[in-house]
């Protein structure tokens, strides 16, 4: 029997979600939840723009959620867990096991410990099971280098990179990165959340814990990429000196020495873009996929094919780390 | 409290198991099994050569089995499965969970559905898991492509290839791969299967399974690679024209249709030697591991790491497609 699914969130990534899990028998979607006036009432085959199920998009989550028996909730509506915790207690309450796209569950334990211990006791007394994953977090700069983990002896350090050129993504992730900003937007954006990547830091814990490693201390660094040449946008053109995309950085650390670098970069014309993996160790391991994981459409994929898996994963709130190789 | 762990085989492979495991403080090695004449009755830490508990070699399984409570053998004694289920069978009879290195085992159901029934029939009623793995079978071109296809859409075919310098592995690997042999002599050992690599064609089955795909036919082609150029070996010269190594092919086809396609090549100064994975489809994705994941090292690594996985594994018999990724 094909596993029930929730849709929670239908914007650009809930949508490519409900098109991957429409391309698996083994999951049917009885329910779509979303706030947006534009989407409420309508049908979600008009919604995702692709034929679904017969299934009017809500915004009443607590009678979608009765619809799905032992099923499991796909949920991309922030990427804060402080934000989201609610709609995430909501589902597991009700039964539901939980894949996410908050980019902060990847591994909860780092910014929002209480967060995640709450969660996860609704989870173990539900007897279901709550992760959060997608591409990056939840993949390229995590999963990936834990599995190559598995062949290799001591690591001292994983060193990974990930170059997106930003052109080849939405305009919103062009925004978000911070592209056509001055550098005094693009500071007060890294203040206050709006711009930069969520999820690096959660990244390189759950690496340097995929490998072995304890991780005391875990920090970040965000930085404007400045262009050399005019860089043309979705709709807009940054001059040569201006502002392109956002260099991030994050460390983790244990008893004071780097045991995961991990750096993003994600810009307008960003060269060579490529996602490589290094394990430091005895013998070392190094990895590259030339052009880089895509990203909307890959965490879309990611979710859809945990959900089968999740649904049936031991109780509690688990991380990619706890998820078995095949799909 | 440590993991229990019994080792049985102390050849190349077994000696560096036995290194692997003496670098986790979660395992504590309490009996080695070997045969061997040379190597009965010694200290393990003198056969392995490194610090290891006191530990005497013994060829007598069945008292060295009973020292290990809800522990993990670790069996590197043979590529074919006939010939060593004997001893796995002993093993889970006496309650251990079992990690191997037998290539058959990687994905027993395809030569030998037999054997695969009767040994999971033996785990599940004492309650312990039974693994076949390694670097080739049961990572680089089978758990890889698996992992990498939780980021990607529909796949069409996997396809992968691993190109190793025979110069760099051990004289015993060189005259596996035919190393030296003339054509009629490389023709004799395929036919009686003394040369060429076991496991290509689990490792396509299993690569094509952990990506979704349907398997229902599995073949493969083993081809003599010739040098154009004098070429040295461990103590030996093969002259321009004279056979280096071996090329397998292994595919896996489903109602007709490719859908893996693993080509391995070992032999003296195989040029640029690599990993490749791609998955074909929608996106594809395509992956290099430049050098390659070293052979024999990476081997015992993935078996020790999988060692307290399997201890604690769900009951039968399992492959690398269900492991997590985190070790």
């Amino acid at each position: 029997m094909a596993t029930q699914v929730v849709l929670m969130g239908l914007g650009a990534i809930g949508r490519l979600i409900a098109r991957a899990v429409l391309t698996r028998s083994d999951l049917e979607i009885v329910a779509a939840i979303d706030l947006d006036a534009q989407r409420v009432g309508r049908k979600l085959s008009d919604v995702v723009d692709a034929p679904a199920p017969d299934v009017i998009v809500t915004p009443d989550a607590g009678a979608a959620l009765k619809k799905a028996q032992h099923g499991v909730l796909l949920h991309a509506t922030g990427s804060r867990l402080d934000r989201v915790e609610g709609e995430l207690a909501q589902a597991l309450s009700a039964g539901l096991a939980v894949v996410s796209t908050c980019e902060e569950l990847s591994y909860p334990w780092l910014r929002h410990p209480e967060i995640a211990e709450r969660l996860d006791r609704i989870a173990e007394r539900r007897k279901v099971a709550l992760l959060g994953t997608g591409v990056n977090p939840g993949f390229v700069l995590d999963r990936l280098p834990a599995t190559l983990g598995n062949v290799v002896g001591r690591v001292d350090r994983v060193q990974a990179r990930r170059i997106v050129d930003a052109r080849t993504r939405r305009l919103q992730l062009q925004r978000k990165v911070g592209a056509g900003l001055n550098e005094e937007e693009f500071d007060r954006g890294v203040d206050d959340g709006t711009i930069g990547h969520v999820g690096l830091m959660e990244s390189a814990a759950l690496a340097a814990l995929g490998v072995g490693l304890e991780v005391d201390e875990v920090d970040e660094d965000i930085d404007p990429v400045e262009t050399d040449e005019d860089m043309q946008g979705e709709g807009f053109t940054v001059p040569r000196g201006g502002i392109v995309g956002v260099h991030q950085v994050a460390r983790a650390f244990h008893d004071g020495k780097e045991v995961a670098h991990l750096e993003l970069t994600i810009a307008l014309g960003a060269p060579d873009p490529r996602d490589e993996i290094e394990l430091i160790g005895d013998p070392g391991i190094r990895c590259v996929i030339p052009g880089g994981v895509p990203g909307d459409k890959a965490t879309a994929w990611s979710v859809a094919h945990a959900a089968p898996l999740v649904a049936s994963a031991e109780p509690g709130l688990i991380t990619v780390l706890d998820l078995p190789a095949g799909r």
